[in-house]
């Protein structure tokens, strides 16, 4: 499934290509969000010829809505979204454990001491009980569950159901949690191969910042079938910590197989990670950017918000779609609030990623990186 | 500049030809409303498959961002929206009479004891002084100005400053408004025809619901070198109320200038009017309609957000892009709150207006109407 086209001499950056019943991803690639299956404010036909590689969509919220019963009967994610081209999911238990213990940021914010309990009903060995945000049902996602719930989405890569820990956690419970989420993600794997109906698996890394902890995961999950390796759990509290985890974390994995950089793609973590041997960045970075009006540009971010566009009437961007307009267009809609503003931006914005993780696998066939 | 191609025999409906520098409206058709010269979450080029003829931009608007000024610079609204074919523009004084007044609806519901004038600072025989809403900035409309602004803007139908009565009005004010409409469209003509720069103007019609007024309208403004006209002023209180209106008026219209009908576009009223000879209709009802799930089909309006449509999987529109996706898809993603949803429904119920249109156009050539 994963092909090593080249492997740098300057450093532990690789250029891949991830193989798929839907295509090939070359690597290093960027992941856009597509949460609900749908980009923010583009359709998929609109997108087409960016030329996203990969889309990421979220488990936990197609499970609350529509279902994926209504999925799977539609033909599955690509049949239902239009897309002709890989998709991966989570297992959604990042969202159900986000409400159980609040973001990280929120957590960090209060220091452990808040509690977000509202909508998680229990979590035990077999999964976690929550209620869904729309009408309160009570959803039960377990491994198999989350496992199953893939199957019907129908996604080329799909990831187990793993527990992440609150970021404050003592050593005893992080241990505990650990241990679990190890449990779930073989519980996940067997699931998996019961019926791999054409999807692969990642696994997801764990052990916090703790370089040990992170080594001992990389051992126990590589001795599974598992067809590629995520990491996940919590990546500490800045950008260097989150790149010391990762430095500690991919010399402990096996070459041949896809390394995930689970939601992360801010343009210095992908510059960080990128040498460290990280394949592909999932993030709703560069689309949530340019609803707000932040255009990514080799030049660094652009507002388009800002007066100085008021009057500059060339294109802004080389983007499909976005190219035929002036930046005193694209800055006129953002400033009468027009829906067609954070169509354009959207796309500029992941054509650009798409230019710019091409370029970097340019730079690493050239050992520059 | 009108080319009228056939006279219904059976009724005053008949299909016509408007020839402008951006290229040909047939008539009867419907014209959408891009207030900010943009279509509310779609694109001129996303949306140029459609076909839509003749598109309506408000002065008002523009004037208050991102000003003529800007607009002009950009080459015109053509350039500046990047669409190639015909617009037409306000002229500003709708929107002026209705913050002095408030809309027709709050009015009667208030009985036209409500006033509306913490932005309109003063109105004159000179023209409107108003306050920006964006930024308090002091804007003068007057015939003159209105008729430069759009110049500026370089639409290719523009429309003289009239003014507007409030609906509850008694007889002697509604003479002195009556009469000054007429004195600031003819200023508005000397204005125009002082540079017609490629453009034509309509007159606007008025004396509310009065049907001798309204032949006196006609009776002046057809003496004056209007290249069209389009009924204005008060249209009453009911679908009736309006049908009777525009009765009452196209007969002393002459027949070889184009007639567009103000503000109303609702598919009864559509309907109702072409058999009097109205030849265009602008409103922004299908696009309202439209972002909140309310597709319109031949089989009447459809809501896209009932849970029927949940496991429809086949497309619900025959609408370019629209119709690649499945009902339950675009029922997902107004049900999720996704911006792709309104570019959607947008492009369908605009589609869904050429082809009405174009039934209309047919049927009147087959004297069915």
């Amino acid at each position: 499934m994963f092909e090593l086209v080249h492997q740098s001499t300057k450093s532990a950056a690789r250029v891949g290509r991830i193989h798929t019943p839907h295509g090939i991803i070359e690597t290093p690639n960027f992941v856009p969000v597509a949460t609900n299956a749908a980009i923010k404010a583009v359709d998929a036909h609109t997108l087409a010829e960016v030329g996203i590689q990969l889309m990421f969509c979220n488990t936990y919220h197609l499970l609350v809505h529509p279902g994926a019963d209504v999925v799977q009967a539609a033909g599955g994610l690509h049949t239902f979204m239009q897309r002709n081209a890989p998709i991966i999911t989570d297992s959604g238990g990042f969202q159900v454990f986000s409400l159980a213990y609040g973001s990280v940021h929120s957590e960090l914010k209060s220091k452990g001491t808040k509690k977000h309990d509202g909508c998680v009903l229990k979590i035990s060995e077999e999964g976690a009980l929550f209620r869904s945000y729309r009408d309160g049902t009570p959803i039960m996602l377990t491994p198999e569950s989350s496992v199953q719930a893939q199957k019907a989405l129908g996604a080329d890569i799909i990831i187990p159901l793993d527990e992440l820990p609150p970021y404050h956690i003592g050593p005893q419970a992080l241990l505990q949690s650990f241990n679990r989420t190890h449990r779930w993600q073989e519980r996940s794997l067997i699931e998996h191969k019961a019926n791999t109906a054409n999807q692969i698996m990642y696994a997801v890394v764990h052990g916090g910042t703790d370089p040990a902890l992170r080594a001992q995961s990389c051992a126990i999950l590589r001795k599974l079938p598992f067809d590629g390796f995520s990491i996940g759990g919590s990546l500490g509290k800045t950008r260097d910590e989150m790149a010391q985890v990762v430095a500690a974390t991919t010399p402990h994995l096996p070459a041949p197989f896809p390394r995930h950089l689970l939601g992360i793609g801010d343009l210095p973590s992908i510059q960080a990670c990128i040498p460290f041997g990280i394949d592909t960045f999932d993030s709703s970075y560069p689309t949530k950017c340019a609803r707000h009006g932040i255009l990514l540009t080799a030049q660094g971010p652009l507002n388009i918000t800002s007066s100085r566009w008021k009057h500059v009437h060339e294109p802004v961007s080389t983007a499909p779609l976005c190219r035929h307009y002036s930046a005193a267009y694209l800055h006129h809609l953002f400033k009468a609030h027009e829906l067609a503003a954070y169509t354009l931006a959207t796309i500029h914005n992941l054509d650009y990623m798409m230019q710019l993780m091409n370029d970097y696998r340019e730079k690493i066939l050239q050992n520059q990186i």
